[in-house]
């Protein structure tokens, strides 16, 4: 890509009335532009990391047992959601937006109606089960207070992950499955999620799991061992005192805050019993179906890398996204600083190798313009083509931003893309 | 892809309410289900098409000169759409949804302020011209009567482009790639598409253009001369004597339904003007923006293909969807009757090949009712393996659910995808 082709422009000053390290960076990058509070457009390059994480997501979600991926309605019938009592439910209410002349219908702020009610139309027997469906798909929420950037929106991208089963023992065994590909899915980002402990809500005596990420915005408390393999959410722990903690925790507790980035409940009966959504038995019986709902916030994953991994810097000077290779929009930044030919031969081989180029070919704008950009922007791998690298024998390479710039000459270059390629 | 395994059903069935083709086709091959009138939810091969469908769109899109793909929020600020005074005009009201407490926002039917106020952020300059970005993206419109499944839903899934000029002639240039890319759009699809003169509406002296495709149920109506070439759209005809019908047709003039498949209109400086989108000239001065947009409905280009593909047969019997190659949800199904293991292999070794492939592994249904879904789920390769094929000394074969089936042997089938293979 051409940095002069794309609709997009970096920011050199922090955008009115942002206060969120991640809507600053991600504005000042030029990979959204916010619409209306706690809704942002997604420009190219933020498209390219957002679908870059959904498949990320997809990939691991797919590798689950009996689960596909479907896309539901973002319009809700009003219907549907007075089977299970929650059109009225007073919390409900207060997330869910209404629609239509008569408000005859809601925007999804969670699917569990919409699933159970595909399942329903679809399977009708135990011999059919365990059966799992999730999609990748905006959802609504009325967020009093949307200052939080892409961490809490009032439009946002979610994968919801549903799955239905003949015996509560399968449901059991399916929810270590999804724990295990969601730990995967925060790896693959260069994140470290803590699996922690929290309230099952009002649907199971079971505890729910949460994957929270430490973090200094993270509206959440959690406790955590010595390893960080032992976590609890503060809603689950009564007080510092709780034989839980002690028991477990070898003596060592420390507290954090902490980002929620994934959770996952047992469900239980609560939605297909309210729905009528039983399959026939062994002996053709009506049995109940037990349920289980897994959801990741895409585009709050998007705003917690950069919280984790961008910089705002001093003075409005020195900000920066240093994006993990498996999320960055593309692998290599070429500044051109010449443009005498020579980066546009390097972008084009470098292309036709299958690497993701961003070619800075803009000539309007000068070296530290383009520098402060590229810090903004972001990609793993940077080549700067100047007067002075040239002289110096070729190119200057760096990688994650530090500090070292080396000069490479074109062989060397295209000899490193060859080894870190994932082709 | 094992058949057991989906999230997905097929019906035998049509549909209680349904009455238009399409939608009860995709109904009944398991492709959507409907959650209420006017929307559906796409289940495991319904997001196949409908990926496969957009990903065309997509290409030919990424083809077009300085055009980015950008994803813009569903949720449409009141502010914005007060700017062009299209948040109180009477036809806007009728169909854009309004949502939150106070109705401060609406849901995006059409995003030319959105679009426009991401312009005025972004670009400030002549030099930066021309500038184009499109999404594909999720549109909701309150449409009295849906009842034409795809063809007009209440939610649906649209690409919009939106492209901006320094100069008419500009806008003019870039309107007629447009125009070929979408041809393309529609070829690669197998659809015959007819470039169509319509109205320019209020924003243009000049005509816009639609893509227009012969079809008993579309609600257009259209003259076309013999070769198919030229035709016009009934609203812009002065009655059967029109001196431009006379003039151009040779004499032989055609009436037809049709269906509109796409549309490009010349919006010239009507939103730019509006919201004080201008650019600075070669002499610093203000100057106006050209706008031009461009419309393809991707869920009703689904619903097109089986209008046109699809066949409902007779009291229920020989319903079936034939699918062109480049959007099928799968290149081959295969129909185990044996469940000896012998499909299960070729199974494998064509998925190893990197052909997309369906498996009817189901144990507990007849050859009838293998049969019957198959010919529902429409992919373009068939293959049988049965006791009777396996006596007849291999495979049977079959392309486009044509009646000549052929017996094949395995390496026949594998050479088969070795030559229609994309790889």
């Amino acid at each position: 890509m051409r940095q002069s082709n794309l609709f997009f422009t970096t920011k050199r000053e922090v955008p009115a009335g942002e206060v969120s390290k991640n809507a600053i960076l991600l504005e000042r990058g030029g990979y959204v532009q916010k619409t209306l509070a706690g809704a942002y457009s997604y420009l190219p390059l933020g498209l390219l990391v957002i679908r870059k994480i959904g498949n990320i997501v997809r990939e691991e979600m797919n590798k689950l047992p009996r689960t596909s991926e479907v896309q539901m309605t973002i319009l809700q019938p009003r219907e549907l959601w007075e089977e299970t009592g929650r059109w009225d439910d007073a919390g409900m209410k207060e997330i869910m937006y209404r629609v239509g002349d008569d408000n005859s219908a809601g925007l999804g702020a969670s699917h569990e109606e919409n699933v159970t009610d595909l399942f329903r139309h679809l399977f009708s027997s135990y011999k059919e089960l365990p059966m799992a469906a999730y999609q990748i798909n905006t959802k609504f929420r009325k967020e009093a207070r949307a200052k939080s950037g892409l961490l809490r929106g009032r439009e946002f991208l979610m994968k919801d992950l549903y799955s239905f089963h003949a015996s509560e023992e399968d449901l059991d065994t399916y929810y270590e499955y999804a724990a295990a590909a969601y730990m995967q899915v925060y790896e693959r980002m260069g994140l470290k999620a803590i699996r922690t402990e929290a309230s099952g809500g009002v649907f199971s005596k079971q505890h729910s799991d949460e994957f929270q990420i430490i973090c200094e915005v993270g509206e959440d408390d959690i406790y955590l061992n010595a390893t960080g393999d032992l976590a609890w959410n503060k809603e689950v722990i009564d007080g510092e005192d709780d034989p839980k903690l002690l028991e477990f925790s070898g003596g060592e507790i420390r507290k954090a805050s902490a980002v929620e980035a994934g959770n996952i409940f047992r469900l239980g009966t609560k939605y297909t019993a309210a729905m009528n959504a039983q399959v026939s038995g062994e002996n053709g019986e009506r049995i109940p179906v037990y349920m289980g709902c897994y959801g990741i916030g895409v585009s709050r994953l998007m705003g917690i890398l950069v919280e984790i991994f961008g910089s705002l810097g001093e003075n409005n000077r020195g900000a920066k996204i240093v994006w993990p290779e498996s999320v960055a929009p593309v692998q290599c930044h070429i500044l051109d600083l010449l443009n005498d030919g020579t980066a546009e031969q390097l972008y084009t081989h470098l292309s036709n190798l299958g690497v993701d180029v961003l070619l800075d070919d803009r000539s309007d704008k000068t070296a530290g313009e383009k520098f402060a950009d590229a810090d903004l922007i972001g990609a793993p791998h940077r080549i700067v083509v100047s007067k002075r690298s040239l002289e110096a024998g070729g190119l200057e390479y760096s990688l994650w931003q530090k500090e070292d710039a080396k000069i490479l000459s074109s062989e060397d270059v295209f000899a490193l893309f060859k080894k870190t390629s994932p082709q």
